[in-house]
């Protein structure tokens, strides 16, 4: 027995409001259990189907709002990816967005910083692809790289080669600071931030590793890297927690979505997504003024063509 | 009788300082008058030869110390210019620049915003602009413009086509404090930030848009929108008055210099740099560990090249 889809999303949407974190103070990532389906589960075969045909569902209702955000050119949109390795970010992309318009999305995949990208400020890459007015940007991977990678590897905050005088023990914090301020910068001027981070067990991530060292269509996938990082388990999730608590914010919410189950995670991220997009009550632009005269006149004039 | 060159510098640095804002809570336009020659003028031929050879050493100065920020690639340096029209901005960076290497120098010009400019936010193109580590990068004009034109001119804040609900009374308030916590973020991560505003008087500039007219290889600096933008004076006054006083800070002071005698202000802005610059104690990298044995080894083997 499956329950109509408006009620699912409207569940969803309930759902996924309790990992929206606006204010840091009291957050834990304990507090939100990475194999968590919010009880929209009931059985394995149930689910799947339900998952796929909301999916469906879902991407249509984001092409609908993608189309008058393009069309309006008002707001943009910045969804913020982070993640440990195997979470499932790509895969979140993927099936979330694929039912819109390229032309209007913009996907930045940030890796290692180049030479140019090490010899500017921290957020500088990220600032240059902020999404222009009427577009989705996705930063898979973003500016919490910064605090995050450096903060458990020295060598990397030494690349950046900053003056010594300025690297202190209040450095998080300050790039926490400059980080909020950035994003209410974007906020106050039509981008909406919604930053996600996929919330993954240690048990999780083992067998998903495992399966990308046995499953030779997956081979591709794996770097000798994820393990090492996975050595410093702890510290990243310390790190992780740090950085959500200081910088969720009203204007740029943090997303905890559960991410040991995939079906579960895209829901959530694409509710969220839906969620956010329809509190800007976006709306295709009016006819301005003397338009219509216009639009008749040239209607006139092309059916007059010989 | 002429001072040593030394002595003027010295005299120079410290009558520049009298012109830098680091809080602008009591700082007011009218406090610095635009024919001010901080006792530095004596008689009209004598200044001449002294501003002339003056730059010539404050030149070499500024070379060197450029030099060796290139060679350190830890800090960079962001010189904003702002001013009415005729103030001399660009007679500015060519007499104060024209002795360094253009390789360690890049000067942007912000016109009115394009298209794409428009659809970021307003920090974005200048954000693109900053220089990276070991660069000395000027703005002529700058952010600075989104506090000042806008504000006189409705229909350019118009254009920037934001969401009506963020457009309120706060807007200039928010915009200074964006700009702040910006120039905050890249003092933090090895930007020096300098800010310039030519300060001239509104006979000075009818004087010189005058010789525009009359003088033939003038002709092409002249803009009829220089006479309309002249019309709104003291609206343009007020509305610097106000940017510098918000965004005068400690990490990134306004200078406001005279600006009715081009030697003067040139002389201020080239002792302000070189000032600053020296505050950094900048120096040539040290050889890294083992780079003396690797030198010697490359002697070596070039020598006994056959």
């Amino acid at each position: 027995m499956s329950l109509p889809l408006e009620k699912i999303v409207t569940a969803a949407q309930r759902v996924s409001r309790a990992y929206r974190i606006e204010s840091g103070k009291r957050f834990r990532l304990k507090h939100i259990s990475p194999d968590d389906t919010g009880g929209l589960a009931q059985n394995k075969v149930d689910i799947q189907w339900r998952a796929k045909t909301f999916l469906d569902f879902a991407n249509a209702r984001l092409a609908a709002l993608q189309e008058k955000l393009y069309a309006q050119k008002r707001w943009s949109v910045l969804i913020v990816l982070q993640a440990m390795d195997a979470a499932g970010k790509d895969g979140t992309i993927k099936h979330v967005m694929s039912g819109i318009n390229p032309q209007g999305c913009e996907v930045t995949s940030f890796k290692a910083p180049t030479g140019a990208e090490l010899a500017h400020t921290f957020l500088w890459r990220c600032a240059l692809r902020v999404p222009e007015a009427g577009m989705i940007g996705i930063f898979n991977r973003s500016h919490y790289e910064d605090v995050l990678a450096p903060r458990i590897h020295p060598e990397f905050l030494k690349a950046q080669n900053l003056p010594p005088s300025l690297v202190t023990k209040k450095i998080w914090q300050e790039r926490y600071q400059d980080i909020n301020a950035f994003e209410k910068h974007l906020a106050r001027n039509g981008v909406l931030v919604l930053k996600f981070y996929l919330h993954l067990s240690k048990e999780e991530q083992k067998k998903r590793l495992l399966s990308r060292i046995s499953e030779k269509n997956k081979n591709w996938k794996f770097s000798e890297s994820d393990v090492r990082e996975r050595a410093l388990w702890d510290r990243y999730m310390e790190a992780y927690e740090d950085a959500i608590r200081a910088t969720a914010q009203p204007w740029a919410p943090w997303y905890v979505v559960p991410a040991d189950n995939k079906w579960y995670t895209r829901t959530i991220v694409a509710v969220a997504i839906i969620d956010a997009l329809e509190s800007l009550n976006l709306k295709r632009p009016k006819n301005p003024k003397g338009h219509k005269k216009i639009l008749l006149d040239a209607q006139k004039s092309l059916s007059e063509e010989v």
